[in-house]
């Protein structure tokens, strides 16, 4: 028999402890053992949670049981957790975690110190969708030539609703938190740090690379408009919060924004609050992999799988990153300088002579080619000029923009959205 | 070192050599050892492989040598591979096998000869889509509620192709030929047998159900014409050949047919020559996977994959039903006439008075209720009925199909899809 403590039984805590007790028998006999859920840690006890476990308030209770085979770590947050699962995993104990934010700050460190006890954070990557076990293990033949995902339920649904509805981002926003599909506070989402952090972990079993949140560019969704959303119906482009992982020979482009992708892709197609991960392989090609992102029963499934391979593995594990030993030369980080793309931009401009010339010879300077270009009247005394071009740095697109912010006929900051 | 031989080295065969070759360095690194192709089994010697291993026509050559530690069958083929697949296993080697045919006869004899050895066939249904190790291990905490396959490569890229360009069967037939999408004999295709086979496959990984191939629903998808695209246009359904297994209580249904999907569904979204696999758990809720269903380099990811997974785990194996032992109760397979569907009908008939009446009629008799219904002028004296109907139980629709045959006024066979 193996013991679990759950360290925050919320949402996904709750679900964790249901799916155990609930499909038991199914799990007994994939596990080759029973799975028991000893004692939980919450933060309030006074609360009925209709679990037939003990809880405490102290994770040291789970941590240092002896007689808890597996902790569970779903606390969120990045410092606590991370002395919490140091000593668990110390105390020679499994661990299994839905955190993003530890493992975007802390993975490297930690798998190292678990060495071959098991370390298991399936459910912190698209919820239920099984990409970690598809990188690892299905795909394992493979170098990876990308990974391009929908990796934040809440901004595809904004996304999509604005595609759908023609309703603008506040008022979408405000929707989807009366639909508790965003935080009050909902920058975390939409502000593009919740994808990174998976991007990160993805990006580390893919590529063996190490980076944090703040070496890598992110962007939201914060200034997407409806214009944005007519250009893109217009040339065929469907508009996704995009985290890209993608390799050029010795070094590893990523990051996360806001981009144009053909209608065509399968990525495009993803519509709503779900997630999926598009993988190109060298020799599989594109594979993609779709599911709820969130949720407490799509999360717990996924912490649950990582149980169930524990109790299969006897408490072992092969290493979380796939390689037994690290290849011998590590990849680097691409700068976002060196970046390159086809860009759309959009410029709010007076509607007077000689506007187009001004920007068009700036665009010359830096040798950023145009492929297409509409220009729609806003009011009597001003227009949008949308412009997509062909591939071209990040620090030219960014050079010129610093440019045309300065000219006296530009009324508002520019927009500059990624074209996959 | 792990010595692998490879018993059919024709294009899958030699995409594994090559990909053992050439991604050698990072292999290693996942294996936690070398892996290395010894020797090869070809029908004909005399062709130039390119390949540098030693090659031999009698599989025994390989199966009976002590020096090879796995053995990849890609013979093709069903009574010969299991003899050696047997044997194979009796020696205690390893066995991966992509050999769907095999698998779809004989994969619980061949599971329960292996015990602990592996025996592993990821790439024996959806070539490079890792769903075997998707239904195995990530999804290891659900039960599974229903599959929904893609899982013919050329019915897919003849359906999409007849939906786009609005040409008859035969000509996306003649084509799909030319481009070597369809082999000249297209039956085990497009009869619906080859995505049985894979069907059978991932029904046994997550119902534990041993059915074979004669003992379910097949149907292909030759009856198909323009007039059903256009009524699922019309309708905002799109027409697939599925694979579909579908858990009822305590029976498993399991059936393949041309179906009509709605238009908003994520499988009715994937086109051409892909395939796609949509999961329900009771947990997760639906998780869908899609990527190339055939070709060497897709297919021989997932062989190298699984050598991959029996390198890391030394050879053993936790059994390919994702159970330790069996589950207490089996469930049973049900009866095709049970199944309970809503249904497309299109029949030929002559263009005089009374017709739709008698039609009405029998669907009353055997309690059928109609959903739509529309009537298609074909020439002076014929046109088409389709229709659709509310949910009814199979046998009632095929009772009722026969009687309707049988009407003097019905000018062919009449065609009936069923609508997922």
């Amino acid at each position: 028999m193996l013991k679990i403590g759950v360290i925050g039984v919320g949402t996904v805590g709750r679900s964790v402890v249901q799916i155990l007790e609930q499909n038991a028998d199914m799990i007994t006999a994939r596990a080759g053992c029973e799975v028991v859920v000893k004692s939980g840690v919450v933060s309030n006890l006074d609360r009925d949670r209709g679990l037939d476990i003990a809880l405490s308030t102290d994770p040291l209770d789970i941590v240092d049981d002896p007689d808890i085979d597996i902790v569970v770590e779903l606390m969120g947050g990045v410092d606590e957790p991370f002395k919490i699962v140091k000593r668990a995993l110390s105390n020679g104990k499994a661990v299994v975690t839905a955190n993003k934010a530890l493992l975007a700050y802390h993975r490297y460190e930690l798998q190292s110190l678990a060495a071959d006890i098991a370390f298991l954070y399936e459910a912190s990557v698209a919820g239920g969708i099984p990409i970690i076990n598809a990188l690892r293990d299905g795909l394992s033949a493979n170098h990876i030539e990308s990974i391009v995902g929908i990796l934040n339920g809440t901004c595809n649904y904004m996304m999509s609703k604005m595609a759908d509805d023609g309703v603008e981002f506040e008022a979408i926003l405000k929707e989807a938190q009366e639909l508790g599909y965003a935080e009050a506070d909902p920058t975390f989402d939409i502000g593009g740090y919740d994808a990174a952090h998976k991007l990160l972990i993805l990006a580390s079993i893919a590529y063996g690379i190490e980076a944090k949140p703040e070496d890598i560019l992110i962007e939201g969704i914060e200034s997407v408009t409806q214009d944005d959303i007519a250009f893109a119906k217009e040339f065929g482009y469907a508009l996704k919060l995009l985290g890209v992982a993608k390799r050029d020979g010795d070094e590893v482009e990523l990051r996360v924004h806001a981009a144009l992708i053909k209608n065509t892709q399968m990525i495009a197609k993803i519509d709503g609050v779900m997630n999926a991960i598009s993988v190109v392989g060298d020799r599989v090609g594109e594979t993609l992999y779709y599911g709820p992102g969130a949720g407490g029963d799509a999360t717990a499934s996924a912490v649950v799988a990582n149980i169930i391979d524990i109790a299969r593995a006897g408490g072992k594990s092969s290493p979380m990153l796939g390689y037994n030993k690290p290849l011998e030369h590590g990849l680097k980080l691409k700068k976002s300088d060196d970046i390159v793309s086809k860009y759309y931009l959009r410029l709010k401009v007076e509607d007077s002579k000689g506007v187009l010339a001004q920007i068009a010879k700036l665009f010359e300077e830096f040798d950023i080619s145009i492929e297409t270009m509409l220009q729609r009247p806003i009011d009597e005394g001003s227009a949008n000029l949308l412009f997509s071009t062909h591939e071209a740095v990040e620090r030219d697109i960014q050079s010129v923009l610093a440019k045309i912010e300065k000219l006296d006929f530009i009324l508002n900051k520019s927009v500059m959205i990624r074209i996959l």
